[in-house]
């Protein structure tokens, strides 16, 4: 799926992410942008961390739905109104790191919906700490 | 599944989340917990909040993993150790409010797994926003 | 939700689903059916049970889909074109009986999807064998 | 994952599945095992069809829920007892030929529980027509 270039670079996404939300503490960034394909990358805070070290499983989940959303415009360009309308999420091992990458794939961008799958893993580990699939619904007309 | 009492009761609860996670902002609150059903509650600040005052996706998404969490302490009594194993969330409509409910009711409380069904709703909201259910682990032994 | 009345009828949807569909052995009959709600009910045979007289979670599934696309038609009408477009199970117990009943209920009935929860039964049993939300998606136009 | 051999090969998974089960019309079988991948097919009959010579939405979940169990067993040998505690399943396209494939791969393989995620595609097909996450719990002891 990588001959057709993205849609969209990586420095174009993080520049549309960096103006759209103003959040507090580190804000994760796309490392890799090919069509359908996305690596999402964060720097783990106290706000994202449980006793222990682990990244919590929220912190997941918000990484699991934002790589989703911009894997998706690798294939449609950016679309700031497709939301989400389902994710599951298994979790499969701790995350235990300092930072924690989403790596989504595009399974299906259709006119109506799509559906990407992420696999999270802490940085520097082998096997993935979680595994989710989301659905976006993409705007009307 | 109301006439005995709860495990737990919810200022128990809140006694126990306050001390456990120091995050940023408010804090979800349990304001009623019965055995097998509970309802936790949000006052949303900026961080939860996208533009036009939508109470975010990943922010329902960590209230229904919470209550999931806090509803099963109602049958078992606190077990820290629990752990989320799958959560599956519909997002059905747009979440518009001050603060965003979350009901939990057990579905299942077993001696491996247990599994619970959140629907979530912004306060004074006639429908639910989104609908999730969540799958924890009980520690071992 | 039940002050309106069904936009179809039990014996209505039990007519639509005879003529569709030439499966083998038992069909489901829909036993019941309000705005919003429905009940599905399939006596089991050799196909649908496992060693042990259970009802396998094949069974089960197939019942969550029929279930949720039937209670979808009490609010829209019949809408053949309705497809499914993602479904989550979860097993809470195991399902012994000689019929299996399915409760379904809409959670959302909009111009684009629609989702439906669905308790599943043994006949008898007083707790759920599983519990699946099944999400549809409407034909164009 | 294919560096140490598969715990079962594909004939013994076979023979397995032939003595359990008594189904009607033709069987799935395992074409491909190795460890932490399987393929199993199965030539679509009357009754997995709908109008159109679609193969059904239930078919294609009882394909991920067998291929699920089969792919575990390349990697824990055969448990029989393992059992489906969830299921999650994304429809992407229409499911139209002669035979279906569900390739299943192990994500986890644990002590208390395995997940597997399993693409589903009509046989000739280039693109998956659905995608699934199951959940397997193990026996006790």
């Amino acid at each position: 799926m990588t001959e057709q270039a993205s849609a969209v670079t990586a420095d174009e996404l993080n520049a549309f992410f960096e103006q759209g939300f103003a959040g507090v503490g580190a804000r994760p960034l796309v490392t890799l942008a090919e069509r359908g394909r996305l690596v999402l990358s964060l720097r783990a805070d106290a706000g994202h961390l449980r006793p222990g070290g682990y990244i919590s499983g929220p912190t997941q989940m918000a990484m699991a739905d934002h790589a989703a959303y911009a894997a998706l415009f690798t294939v449609t360009g950016i679309v700031p109104m497709a939301l989400t309308s389902n994710l599951n999420i298994n979790f499969l091992r701790p995350c235990i790191g300092e930072a924690v990458l989403a790596e989504a794939e595009v399974l299906k961008a259709g006119r109506v919906s799509a559906v990407m799958e992420v696999s999270l893993r802490a940085e520097g580990a082998e096997k993935p700490s979680a595994h989710a699939v989301v659905t976006y619904v993409m705007p009307k007309g």
